[in-house]
């Protein structure tokens, strides 16, 4: 444990391990199968290594949103995860409104079985929770020498190319690929062009919001942090109509059809706000590399690809060129050796979550 | 043959059917093995019926592009694609510097037959050359109840996020999936704000272009088209930091990743400035819906979707909220019963180009 001064707030530092065993312990204490538990606890602290904060420890998610969740009912924790349909390179899974963090493993793992045995596998999850970070599942895959997508729908809140109701959610997608010597590539980018969690960030700043990020309530984009947040109405990927809007508006409806349509489990749009509101389909997809070619001659290729990027000459106030996977390994590197920086406030809220739950709190005084 | 006020300029309109045949001549005489040039042909005018434009017959690509590349020996006509590694589910195809918009069909065809088969299909294609529209082949999946994707790599344009040097093509990703009453789903974007092409369009028009979708030489977003077309240098889709240009940037490397790594070809940023320059590689899926679900199902539940989306109130300054593939559809519909509409430059540029070959031209006075 260690203090470190970002902006004007100190921020606690806590090692990584024992920050999962606390995540698990929560999660068994409130009836999630150990091996589940210890699934799900591994995807969130892997978010806060790899510097995704909104999707881990860091935001509390464990007690804003699995926690709260599972004691409300709404996520199931003991429901297994039933097999659908199956061929030998895909699987229709359903969650049964169970814990997604964990089903989410389950389903990249079986995809990454089936690619072993057959090149391919693709596996569809419906009826699933919020599975936190995306690029989890996808950098599973590269270990094993395959290239790994990941994929989730959620909740309407981006509004369409010329439209003023929302129709998808930020319906992230996350592609792995497996380096050499260099950071392993890491694609993870939602489809609109902000989350609304740093919309939330940008906001408490106090200051505007780009243009182009969120809209009023009648859809026309605005730099007022207050109407974006009351609205909730974020933009594509791409903004306008001028800057291509209707390109990342696709690409969150591609989301849709694999997460939501071919997994039966229904789009974005199709969520009713009754009580499985929050459930989720998902998309899992892993391909082995040496189907193509000799796999260390893919992995030569990615460093030689990012070896040139890297020697491109930045933009101004730019120190480097980085590539998609540089700046979570960065902070993975750094974070695992010198631990999770964490708010005093959000260190207050996992003690009180401890406190609540019936688990012991030992990471800080 | 009819014509068409569009602007300041009168359109000719033209029969497809009778233009298909003709760019299918042209490509035979010039040696193109008559089941290829029919392919070709078939790829171009579907650019043309579908309202890409910059790809088809409507902007002569057919005389700019690949009629060019045989006559200085680039592109090689009778090429064989030949396999150079192959599972059930999974093929590297070598298109030997041939035409990449028939080695396109017969690579997405290879998909489908693997998908009917083994319920996936995936196929890479190592140096091919510029393929055409990318939605001609992720559609060709959608009639047999399958998902469809393609995608390609071409010459480095698009900057990176914090860079001055373009590192990645405008790479485009399609994806086609099919519907039941309502138009199929149709994406296809290239991963930079705007193509070249159209920014040229825009430039002679002689107005302002938008901010965000060009850089001048030193990487700085430029409004002054001049500047923009001098430089070569567009941004990635997301334009800025601020509105997630990393998103755009990274979308532009999987393409790479898959396009240009995994079938060996080189990335954008590796294809040497040689002889061979102009090469690229292509990626293919085909994913048989019915591995997961029902095509009923999964079409009727693609219908209620659109469906919902098109109930959605419009912006001002619209008239009706669309989906990926509904501007295709309507333009596909008109265009099949009224024509290609060309400019007449471009019929002369036709005629001239029939001329020069040594086919007839008939398709107007």
């Amino acid at each position: 444990m260690a203090s470190e001064g970002q902006g004007s707030e100190d921020r606690i530092r806590v090692d990584s391990g024992g920050l999962r065993t606390f995540a698990a312990d929560v999660l068994t204490k409130l009836g999630v199968p150990p091996e589940d538990a210890t699934m799900a606890a591994d995807v969130l602290v892997y978010a806060d290594l790899r510097g995704v904060e909104t999707h881990g420890m860091s935001n509390n998610n464990l007690g804003r949103i699995y926690v709260r969740d599972i004691q409300s009912g709404k996520i199931k924790p003991t429901a297994p995860l039933t097999v659908v349909r199956e061929t030998p390179v895909t699987a229709l899974l359903d969650a049964n409104l169970g814990l997604g963090l964990s089903a989410g493993v389950r389903a990249m793992n079986m995809a990454i079985e089936k690619a072993r045995d057959s090149f391919i596998g693709m596996v569809a999850v419906k009826n699933s929770h919020h599975f936190g970070a995306a690029q989890y599942f996808s950098m599973m895959a590269v270990p094993h020498g395959m290239i790994g997508i990941s994929s989730t729908n959620s909740n309407p809140i981006v509004l369409p190319t010329g439209g003023r109701e929302p129709v998808y959610g930020t319906n992230p997608i996350s592609v792995g690929a497996p380096s050499g010597g260099e950071p392993d590539f890491c694609l993870d980018v939602g489809t609109s062009a902000m989350v609304f969690q740093k919309l939330i960030l940008t906001t408490r700043l106090g200051t505007e919001i780009p243009l182009g990020v969120a809209a009023d309530d009648e859809g026309v984009p605005t730099s007022d942090p207050s109407v974006a947040v009351e609205a909730r109405k974020l933009l594509p990927l791409g903004s306008t109509p001028e800057l291509g809007s209707h390109k990342g508006y696709g690409l969150g409806m591609l989301v849709d059809v694999l997460c939501g349509i071919l997994s039966g489990h229904g789009a974005s749009i199709q969520m009713d706000a009754g009580e499985n509101y929050g459930s989720v389909g998902h998309f899992f997809c892993a391909i082995r590399v040496d189907a193509f070619r000799p796999l260390d001659e893919f992995q030569g290729q990615m460093d030689d690809m990012f070896d040139r990027v890297h020697k491109t000459e930045p933009a101004r106030g730019f120190d480097r060129v980085m590539v998609a996977g540089d700046p979570e390994h960065a902070k993975e590197q750094e974070r695992r050796s010198r631990g999770i920086p964490l708010l005093p406030a959000v260190v207050d809220e996992l003690k009180e979550l401890a406190d609540d739950v019936g688990v012991a709190w030992t990471l800080t005084g």
